[in-house]
């Protein structure tokens, strides 16, 4: 059983569970909200742009950049945790923005993905445009370099995603919207600093031997074959390897959300395995999608290129 | 390939990996942690027990738990995050018990065990006991119940991890300790309030298709394909559900550390698929296996059995 992305008309985001409609309430656990404890109309119906990314301290940090670069009142304040009832996943928005944590891997980002798809279907949003920002391991680029994806695959270098689903599994597409990434990579050639190109992700269940690494607790394979693989995958097209896009890009076809992956490369996989940057210089490389994702939303909204906000 | 637990001689922690060797450092990235900027020996050489579960709070609040069964100094007083430079994981010590956290799923938990086992290996580590704690969907038990698993087994109820090396799937053993299980099943007899059982547990990729459940952003089954699927699970001897047991059993394994697993049920999946229950009552299900973990280490450290601690 193969299904396809489901883009459709309206600009809502599409729920496809018709057991939905007969719950009298709908508690979306892992981010501790709900229906009958919140009214989601009111406090997300506007949301416009969804912003999601492994780590809670990072997306808070982008909510807070997101206020400045909107100019938004109160910004430089702390901002709450929308889910701050779970340490599970953090939720924080600026203007028509939200900024969510997804964890590490496919599961984790499935889970969030569920409860926040119901979410703006809860809302009633319309045309939301959702991006992953995130690390990823580089292969055969600079460090540094920021991966708009084209095409998400497995760790066979397949554009699919294998979902088990009472204990069958379920191969789903992992398009992602080209016409966003092409957009996205516009955007960065008039803003960026930092070399930015479009190419396959890969994404796997696991960072060390999934990941073809050497520095694990388990390693059973040569340096020689670790190396024929990542070429291998080079070959295939893929630029970078992360553990989210496969899923991230599934879910969100199939739910008529218009999705993009937007991730830079610690290291250059080609090179090594251990991530050696400094604290400083890695901290910058995280703030380049970031960077990139604000002057797409700025230009979006109509406010002008990035660099002539007001800091 | 099909690779099997591995407990050995000597008590020490078996790091699998012969490149390991060579390295000049080695930086546990997620941890924020590496064996040239910290002494791993004298921060942890002394470990005995190590605790993993999935939220940070909750671990959090178990090493705070686990200093006053343990009659420790400071004991109240706010336990320092040793993995603060990072918001991957949470970790905090309380004498010879280590506690962390690991997120949610299988690639999270890998993460976490690739790098606390090299820790151990580092800081040499010798005897250690290691214990997930854990929150589950329980299948025809009662919410509240404590399941200690005899074997984790995955979607299709086998006891087998399926972990992808360079692209090739390699089939591990999920086997737990067995003497470990019957031991916390006698202490549970001695301290427990709450019902306590041996039993399989099943690991999923996914909450909600992954588990049967009705409730997500998709579903494609009825209610009755559901049930028929969660009372065969339940006839393969299936009574609990969680995200993570698999790859703790067959990573512990391989590594030579005896591992046991022990979750709460927060409800019956036979039952539904919402988590209901109020807070408290959450809260408290959520402090049973901390009790039941607490009173087996008291025992292990011949403090007496709990309830006699000093609060």
């Amino acid at each position: 059983m193969t299904e396809t992305t489901g883009y459709s008309g309206g600009g809502f985001v599409h729920v496809k569970n018709p057991h939905l409609d007969s719950m009298e309430e709908d508690i979306l656990y892992h981010l501790d909200l709900g229906t009958k404890t919140h009214n989601l109309p009111a406090m997300f119906g506007d949301i416009k742009f969804v912003c999601v990314g492994g780590s809670p301290n990072r997306m808070r940090a982008f909510a807070q950049f997101m206020r400045r670069e909107l100019g938004l009142a109160g910004a430089g304040e702390e901002l709450p945790d929308i889910c701050a009832g779970s340490d599970r996943y953090a939720m924080y928005r600026a203007g028509p923005v939200l900024s969510i944590s997804h964890g590490m891997g496919i599961p984790s980002i499935s889970i969030m993905l569920h409860e926040l798809i119901k979410l703006l279907h809860h809302a009633k949003c319309r045309d939301v445009t959702i991006i992953r920002i995130g690390t990823s391991g580089g292969l055969g680029i600079e460090a540094g370099s920021v991966v708009i994806t084209d095409t998400a695959v497995d760790s066979s270098f397949q554009p699919r995603f294998e979902q088990v689903v009472l204990g069958e599994v379920v191969v789903r597409s992992t398009e992602l919207d080209k016409d966003l990434a092409e957009e996205l990579l516009a955007c960065s050639r008039e803003i960026a600093d930092f070399p930015t190109l479009i190419g396959h992700t890969m994404c796997t269940y696991d960072f060390y031997e999934g990941q073809g690494r050497l520095d694990g607790a388990l390693c059973s394979f040569s340096s020689e074959k670790k190396l024929e693989y990542l070429r291998r995958a080079y070959d295939a097209g893929v630029r970078n390897i992360e553990m989210e896009s496969t899923a991230f890009a599934a879910l969100c076809g199939l739910c008529g959300l218009k999705a993009a992956v937007v991730c830079v490369a610690l290291l250059d996989r080609l090179e090594g395995d251990q991530i050696r940057a400094s604290h400083e210089v890695l901290w910058e490389y995280q703030q380049r999608p970031q960077r990139l994702i604000a002057a797409f939303i700025r230009q979006r909204l109509g406010l002008g290129p990035a660099g002539r906000s007001q800091h």
